[in-house]
């Protein structure tokens, strides 16, 4: 907390009450911090050998979240995922989080505490620690803007631009699931929560409320030198090739039928008479990895998803840029990959 | 650009076509930046013998700015010297700066593109170069949220808590300046701007919204070791002192006579009726510093005056912590230094 800003609202807490108690709610006590929250910056320790990665990150209300069918502490974790993901895809070790928002007076001080409590608890598994941010009051949205710091051994983080042709695709866990668990939500608010959600429903919710940073694929991805590039999934699947090919200057062929469903998006689409590949293809915020590796590495990727329990699936391959980007359907036929990605259901 | 958040705003730009126009605008060549604006996440290499320094600042529309009397330009600067001046109240370099920002539809394109250049313009005497950020669309007010990453030699930064008894306070520039332009501006916006500002409001106005940050003075500090503690005036000095006093565990006596005031601000305060002293007290955002050293190093501080050009003003001294916070009025009566900052003139 750099600057007192904070001059019409949190009036119940104060910034330098809510300083005071983030203080003692998530003490700092890494050796690379010289001094953690409350100066007008923080000092880093560098550590030997390591490159530093540092990622931000913006979630307003209204555009990015709706409090009414998430609590904040469901939207703490996933802004502090949102972070964490980044630093999962360049392959590094997430290490300091500086936290800013702007609250409105109608949100009450426990709010604010929860937001936090859920940001530390996304954060918790990752030893990261809180060394700054910023409060203020906002005249209407809540606004939320998260800093991550973390490190890489030097000359091996894992960019965009350097897939090769012939490399694999890959992607961790199964795609879609937060897309469609974020239209459970919007309609079930819509219809005033009227029934208790299936397991299914259930599933997909929590996969949209609390995802999951692939932190330790990534680690194991560079301590290995296996992948040539890398992407964490937030725009959509399709999208995100789109970066990687535009970065890498190549192009890419994805096999439909190989990409990894979960039976949960199965069944909801089946009962939503939508179809799960499309929803997997186009789907944001899903927080998994893409990654490209060279296809002799194959069984050391799969070694990896054994070994972190992530499943990992080989979804394509990567082409000279004059092929483009191509989706080869079941039918064999083969398809232009859409090049931006949207949200596939429009329930807003 | 981390991320890609925009979906319903900023489609004249388009998000994607910020970021190459930012790329363009502000190209990134320092040697310290291993990838930039771009990846899931920039990549730096730390500088041997230096420490890290990382700060964040939150800009609200309606609670920090006010786009009716001030330029996206202006508003740019503000936001990048706010950056600035917390790497100077360290003693550091600043070298990086990540921009998120939130712009609702209403804002033209040619006014984002006029913002960045603001916080450009600030930057550019520094070399600092973007290495990264977020945009997004927002629902009604611009947010804007900046991160500047700096460094200091090793084990040499000032921070607030070093402050010993004895030492004397100094502070860089005039007080109080900031305050009466941002008054001047809200009371002419309010009256449409009936009338040219005159020479001594102009002064004023200009130190609001084109305040300097002292990072000369503060390198030069760390440099030749004279100071033991420092902040930035971003408060105001009454509380800014209380911010030093609490951290180091120190009292402090301030000499009201020995505070720094401009002729433009006295003479504005006499046609205002109003006390130019309690404006240098208690208006913020004046970006100065303001640091203690110990007395035998006095000469060494005022050379430092002469060589950057900035005037450095002693007024006062750090007492025992059972001394309190007081103020030598210029009747030679004592009287408590009020605690908290507030904006002097309330015109809104």
């Amino acid at each position: 907390m750099n600057r007192s800003s904070t001059r019409d609202s949190l009036n119940t807490i104060g910034e330098f009450g809510l300083i005071r108690s983030l203080k003692r709610q998530w003490p700092a006590s890494s050796p690379g911090i010289v001094t953690g929250i409350g100066d007008d910056a923080a000092i880093l320790k560098a550590r030997q050998g390591q490159q530093l990665l540092i990622s931000t990150d913006v979630l307003i209300e209204g555009v990015h979240f709706d409090l009414d069918y998430q609590t904040p502490k469901d939207l703490g974790w996933r802004a502090g995922v949102a972070n964490l993901s980044d630093i999962a895809a360049m392959g590094g070790t997430p290490l300091y989080l500086l936290v800013s928002m702007a609250i409105p007076v109608r949100v009450p001080p426990r709010h604010v505490r929860e937001l936090y409590r859920g940001i530390q608890a996304a954060c918790h598994p990752f030893n990261v620690e809180l060394i700054g941010g910023d409060t203020s009051s906002s005249p209407s949205q809540i606004f939320l803007s998260l800093t991550i710091v973390g490190s890489v051994r030097a000359n091996r983080a894992l960019t965009r631009n350097n897939a090769e042709i012939g490399d694999r695709i890959y992607v961790t866990g199964t795609l879609g699931d937060a897309n469609a668990g974020l239209h459970i939500l919007e309609t079930r608010s819509i219809s005033h929560r009227r029934s208790r959600p299936s397991a299914v429903e259930t599933f997909l919710i929590r996969r949209h409320l609390r995802p999951t940073p692939r932190i330790h694929v990534g680690q194991l991805l560079v301590d290995r030198k296996l992948a040539h590039a890398a992407i964490d999934l937030s725009d959509g699947l399709s999208s995100d090739v789109g970066h990687v090919c535009d970065e890498s200057r190549v192009g890419a062929e994805i096999r439909a039928t190989a990409l990894p469903l979960s039976s949960q998006l199965c069944a909801f689409a089946k009962r939503d008479k939508t179809d799960p590949m499309t929803v997997a293809l186009q789907g944001g915020e899903d927080y998994e990895l893409l990654f490209t590796a060279p296809a002799n590495r194959h069984q050391k990727v799969l070694h990896v998803s054994e070994q972190t329990k992530v499943p990992i699936t080989c979804i394509g391959e990567i082409k000279p840029k004059t092929f483009g980007r191509q989706l080869v359907l079941p039918s064999g036929r083969k398809h232009k990959l859409p090049n931006e990605s949207f949200r596939h259901f429009n329930s807003r």
